[in-house]
Order: C-alpha cells, then sequence, then structure tokens
C-alpha cells in the first residue's frame, strides 16, 4: 500500500551530518523504502531540531556514519508495510487501523509495544528501540521517513479514539481540528519529556509526606493513624527547582505548574538557568499560562546563584523537596560553571528528589559516596518513554494551548520555522544558543 | 530525678576509640550528666558493635578525637532532665510520659521530633541530629549513656501504647515480655534500616507497573483504563537483588520477603556477597523464617558472579527490577572486586531501581553520565530514619523471632554476646569479618 505522490518519487531532500564535527549538508538521496512488514514510511510535514542532536553535530559520542538528522517529526503515513490492512490480534491495535493518508507524530525513538519494556511502559528501552537520526536509524530532518514498528511506535492523531485521555473524543477531536502541526510535533519528545520530568517528581515516595500529610513510612497507608505528629502548612507546601530552561525545562515547568494545579497542591518553584535569554522566555511563558494552569503557589525565574539565595530564604536553608534537571542543551558546560547536576544537588534537601531528563555523556558522576549518604539523596536518570507519555502529554497540549499554540512569539516554545536551505546556518546559530527551538518544512 | 544507683555511681566503664586508628581501649571514666533539659541518662544492658562503626576504627573519615564507641544500646532510664515530669502540651509524647526505670532502646541518631525534617518522618535527618559514637556525642559502648532529645528520640518499651502497631497492645505487651532484650537491641539500626531498604524498593514508581498490572504511567491512576497493554504472569513477577548479606543485609532479606508475603507478590530473589560465610549464614537465616514469612516466590543465595549469571537466566538478560544494596561493612572492597554499587548496577534493569543502605564515603561514583542515562537508572542513597521505622521494625520483630529471637545459632542475626574485656579482641575480628553481630554486656 502506498500514497501515488510517494510511489512516483524517487529521490527526496534530507538533512545529513557528517563526520567528524560540525558538518551539515542538505543532499538528496534515494527515498526510503518499507523494509520490514512492520514498517510505514512518513511524509515529513515538520521535523524539529532538538538540542540532544548537538550531541552527534559536535562530533561526541563517538559516531563515524553518515546519516540523516533528527528524532523530531509529525506527518502523514504514505506507504505501509504488508502487516497493516489486515487483522493483527493481539498485536498493538494501530497494526490493524493504520491507513494510508492518517496523520501521525512519533516518539524519537523506535518502540515494538510487544516486548517486556514496552509492556510495563518504558518504552524509550524497547529491546528492538532505535534511536532516530542515529547510525542506526535515518531521522526526520527529511522529506520521508522510515519508521520500523510503526503500529507500536506512531501516535495517530487521525483517529482520537486511539489512545487513552481525560478528555471525551469529542473534544479531542475538536482540539485536533484546531491545534497546529507545529504545536503537535512538541508531542514527539520535549513535551512528553517535560511531562515525564514532572510526573518522576510528583510521585516519588520522598515527596508523599509532604502531600498526604503523614509523616514517612505512614504516608504509604492510606488508612493509618497513630502518628503523634502533625505536619504544618510548610511543611506541607514543596518547594521545587527546574534548573536549565531550554524547550524541554520550559516544557518541564508548564507541566509541573499543571500537575500542582490539577491537584490542589501548595507550592513555590524557582527556575533557573545562566543563559539570561532562556530566562526571560521561561518568564514570557508563564505570563501567558492561564490562571487554571499556574496553581495555588508562587514561580519564580532567577539565576542560578540568585535561584540557591532564594531557596535558602524560603526554606531557612533547607533546600528543595525536589529538583527537576532539564538540561539537555550542554552550551553551559563550561568551565567554572557548576554543572547541572552539581547545581541541583546544591539546591536539594535532605531526603529529596533529583530527577535528571538531560542526557549525560562521558563525564564522570560529580559526586563523593558521602554527599549522597549524607544528604539522603534519590536520583531519577534516563530518557523519557515518549510513547507510553503520549496521552498525559496531549491533555497538556490540548489544556495550554496558550502557551504552545504560539510560534514566533515573545512566549512561544517554537523560534521559527524554516526551509532545509537554512539549516547549515541554523545548526550554528542553535549550538551557540543563539536561536531557541527551530523547526524544518522539507518542503518550502 | 535520678534512680539511687546512679545518683551514686561517679565513675563507669567505656570501650573508646583512639587516634588515628585501630586503637580501642576499656577506660573508667566519670559518669555522664543531665547537661540539658530534654537530657536522659540510660543504664546500658546491651550494646552492639556495627560494621558502620568499623569506619572511625579504621581512621576513615578524618577523626581525630577520642571518644566513647558505639551506636546501638538497649537499657533503663537512670536520670531525667527537668523537662519531663510535667505536662509537655505540643510536645511529642514521651516528654510527658517518660519515667524512670522504663526500658528504652535509641535510634543510633538523636532527633528531636520537632523540626520540619523529623515532622515529615525523616528524623535521620534531624536538624538536631546528632550520632551516637561520633566526636559529637559520647557512644554506647558504656554502663551509662547520655540521650540528647530523649523525650522524641527514644522508643519506649514499657509503654506498648506509645507507638502505632499492627498488632494490638495486648499482642504487642505479650511479645514484650516474652522477646529477650539481646533480640530488641536489634532496633536500635539493622532491622530499621533493613526494613527501610525493603519498603523504598516497593514504594518506588518504577516498580509500580508490576504491582499493579498497568504499564506507566496509568499505574499512578486508581482509575485509569483505556490500556491496550496486558501484563504477563512474568512482567508481574518482581525480579529482586540483595547485595551484601552483613546484619543489615540480612534484616533487609527478611524484611523484603516479609513485606512480599504480605501484598502476595510473585518475586524472585537473588542474594549475593563475596564472603562464603555470610552466604551460609543467609541460607541459614532463611531456612529458619516460618512458611508465612517466605511469601510466594523463590529466594536464592549466589556468589556475585552466579547471582549474575542467574538473574541473566531468570529474564533473558533483561536484569532486576530492584537491587538492594545494603554493604555497610566495606570489608570487601578490596583491589579486583568491584564496589557494592557497580554490582548492583549490573545487576539492574533498564527503569530500574538502586536502594542503597551502604555507608558510602570518600570514593568517587563509580559511574559516568551515559552508564544513568542508559539504563534509565533510580537511585535512593543514605542513612535509615531509624526512629520512625521503628513501629514497622517492631512489628516484624515480634513476627519473625523464628530469626530474630537466637543467639549464638547458625541462623541467628547475633554471634556473642561478650564483656567489655573482650572488647579489642572482638573489634579487630569484626574488622577481619571473623565474627559476625557482636554485642556487649558492659556489666559482665
Amino acid at each position: 500500500m502506498a500514497s501515488a505522490e510517494y510511489s512516483q518519487a524517487e529521490v527526496h531532500r534530507v538533512i545529513r551530518w557528517h563526520p567528524p564535527s560540525y558538518i551539515i549538508q542538505v543532499e538528496t538521496i534515494a527515498v526510503p523504502k518499507i523494509q520490514h512488514p512492520d514498517d510505514a514510511i512518513i511524509k515529513v510535514k515538520f521535523a524539529a531540531l532538538c538540542g540532544s542532536d548537538l550531541h552527534i553535530y559536535r562530533g561526541h559520542g563517538g559516531v563515524t556514519q553518515v546519516h540523516t538528522c533528527g528524532h523530531e517529526f509529525i506527518g502523514e503515513v504514505v506507504s505501509l508495510g504488508s502487516t497493516y490492512g489486515t487483522s493483527a490480534p493481539g498485536r498493538p491495535s494501530l497494526y490493524s487501523s493504520l491507513k494510508i493518508g492518517d496523520k501521525v507524530v512519533s516518539p524519537f525513538t523506535v518502540n515494538c509495544g510487544e516486548c517486556h519494556p514496552c509492556r510495563l511502559g518504558y518504552t524509550a528501552r524497547c529491546s528492538e528501540g532505535l534511536l532516530f537520526g542515529s547510525p542506526a536509524l535515518e531521522g526526520g530532518q527529511a522529506q520521508y521517513v522510515r519508521v520500523p514498528k510503526a503500529g507500536a511506535t506512531l501516535f495517530n492523531l487521525s483517529d482520537p479514539k486511539s489512545w487513552h485521555s481525560t478528555l471525551s473524543p469529542e473534544l479531542k477531536s475538536q482540539a485536533l481540528s484546531k491545534i497546529a502541526d507545529s504545536s503537535l510535533l512538541m508531542l514527539a519528545d520535549i513535551l512528553p519529556t517535560g511531562v515525564f520530568a514532572a510526573i518522576q517528581a510528583i510521585n516519588h515516595p520522598k515527596l508523599q509526606p509532604v502531600l498526604t500529610g503523614r509523616p514517612w513510612p505512614l504516608c504509604f497507608s492510606p488508612s493509618a493513624d497513630g502518628s503523634e505528629v502533625t505536619l504544618t502548612e510548610e511543611d506541607r507546601t514543596l518547594i521545587l527547582a527546574v534548573v536549565g530552561l531550554g524547550p524541554v525545562g520550559l516544557c518541564a515547568s508548564v507541566a509541573l505548574l499543571d500537575v500542582l494545579a490539577t491537584r490542589q497542591i501548595p507550592f513555590k518553584i524557582v527556575a533557573t538557568d545562566l543563559l539570561e535569554s532562556r530566562r526571560e522566555k521561561m518568564k514570557a511563558v508563564y505570563d501567558t499560562i492561564g490562571a487554571d494552569g499556574r496553581g495555588q503557589g508562587q514561580f519564580v525565574v532567577k539565576s542560578p546563584e540568585d535561584a540557591k539565595t532564594l531557596v535558602k530564604e524560603w526554606t531557612s536553608g533547607t533546600g528543595c523537596n525536589a529538583v527537576l534537571e532539564a538540561r539537555l542543551l550542554s552550551i553551559l558546560e563550561v568551565v567554572g560553571h557548576p554543572s547541572a547536576l552539581t547545581l541541583a544537588y546544591d539546591l536539594v534537601r535532605t531526603f529529596g528528589v533529583i530527577t535528571s531528563v538531560g542526557v549525560h555523556g562521558a563525564p564522570q558522576m560529580p559526586f563523593v559516596g558521602s554527599q549522597l549518604y549524607n544528604k539522603n539523596v534519590s536520583f531519577d536518570f534516563g530518557r523519557c518513554p515518549a510513547r507510553a507519555m503520549f496521552p498525559p502529554a496531549f491533555d497538556l497540549l490540548v489544556k495550554r494551548q496558550d502557551v504552545f499554540g504560539q510560534v514566533g512569539h515573545d512566549a512561544g516554545l517554537i523560534d521559527r520555522i524554516a526551509g532545509f536551505d537554512q539549516a547549515v546556518e541554523l545548526y550554528r546559530a542553535f549550538d551557540k544558543g543563539e536561536v531557541g527551538k527551530v523547526i524544518f518544512d522539507p518542503w518550502k
């Protein structure tokens, strides 16, 4: 099965990386073809540039193979492997229902939906997982892209009944008809990753005394009484920090505010980044959020040093209950500046939580054992299971169109939409921190 | 207020550490006196030797001050500060009710019960917290010991109504009349620390898909449906490891088995240690546990290399859902052996949990960033909030008298009870791993 247009296409335009580093070329190569019955070919509408693309761009990670870049894309199904169009009992439903012409968004990694990690919702570590835009799998900064295990990997925006939501199917359809594709593209990586950071932090057991009002370990027993301790209003105010205000940090902040507002949890949050331009963007985003998404608390944006001072003031030196570390773009890891993890450690209190969704590379963890023991720190590391996080990320995208609906606006997450002719310059500018989130239109 | 016997005592016998290292002396010094209205003086019945005592013994940690050793003790109240014996509205109840002659056990650190960390149950990081047997506070390997903030620190075994339990007050009293003081002494550190390790692991969000049968992030919503994923029986079997089978590792294993049995969770556990003598003790302990404390699963004891092989076999290479790292005694951290944390990392699966209750010192964390990112690892580090963990630890002590009631038995946690005249030799032997858990009787 394939669309007529795709069937006639022989070549397409792609953004390709060449070793050893900093070499980006726009090239015309053969279109991708179905290689496996579970494959789909997507005609790309938009593909975004992500902070983690810079790891390979800069020559980190030991990559030597030329490949097509990009792991965030949205588009339309133009070809399907032989698996599709027949009933597929026991397999994820898209293996039966996905059709040519469906609008889809893909998570940044392939997931089969059928292995043990996938069944548990840990789709980012699927046993057949591959990262788009890597030597293992051609990326989405292209006119066409091949998606392995497409019936489990893709999110079908043309079939609102196909995923769980707190919204009704009607509201979902209504929302889908209004939301721009550039906005839906945020579902590929940065929005689920931000939601993941927020959900991990809020559900951590170390925060449960604050949320339940019962001390550890009684906080785990819904029916437990017998404590002679009464928590004060101050004890029950969550003190939180977001470290790193790139696109993921912005999404994490919005997601965190939403869950706090929804659950009516009192809080104080400080959001911090070394770059003033990112702090200004965060302030503009916060000012744009409607009252329903701000909740019952304070949200303050500060430089790292001022953030440390503020948290000390707020807590008489105790520190944050949880710190969300979302610094994907390592532009700020320059000599003399503390790493994001060190800053997170400085900000967190004893028995606090550091949720790290940043990509970490070769450097040794910047901690000695006694630091972690003495503060009773908990850490969560690693990659967002983006496919599993789609449903709550979608609901947040719909609710927060005041933020995610903006393009090229001070308060928008997306700085600009550009053609491939600007790719070389935009990679350079993005690497230098001169431009924020960029989306490519491969057909412009 | 003071007992007649204590009032007449001028000196007492103590086990003292001298710098720089490996120097232990039994000395006669002046008895401790009330220094603050919240103090109590305890006449020590038994005081134990703990793996973490060896850090100072070996001259690690930069301690230079001569002091009385020991942070695990049980005894009787012989003197109380002026706070006691009057009503103390708003303060922890022992400030009103503690009496001369009460039998008490103390956690290994002081906690005020009134600061923010204490209110949250994080008593190990009390803002006025002090570790017994350190330069900051004279220890319990003595005939008498001063307990600061005693009305919040101590656990009053003479007043069974004073703490929350799943047992009735009658059952508690009945149990208390039967359980030996050498067994109750386990409540000072190793039993709550073992329970803490088990509770932290089981309550970690990363384990919730296995426990609830719903994938992440639906596992957090009791009412959520809408998942098309069905978890298999294998997915829902917890695969766990306990690394380090010293006294805390034994307690952690028994606690883990108890919570799995109580909650009827299917499991496979491998418990491992480099020392064969410890593995034999673990096997003997397991064989002693009654059917009600073993649950619905397998419990296997293996060497570290065999443990890795077994977990691979059990999981087709996937790894453990959670690893409890309980290696307090650093005797095994010798050249050529992987550290306990490295072994835990090797055993854990992607999106797995490492709960570390071991004491970690100066060495850098043995991980680079990409290892933690690539496995999506979660860590919990730090010291057990022993005072907060007393109630569940007490319940477990009562239930598992088949294990904790044994002294000098193959399956007992306590190897021997000795007088102070054997202190020098027993410190040496304990440091070399030649003897297990030792209890001192200061009056023998």
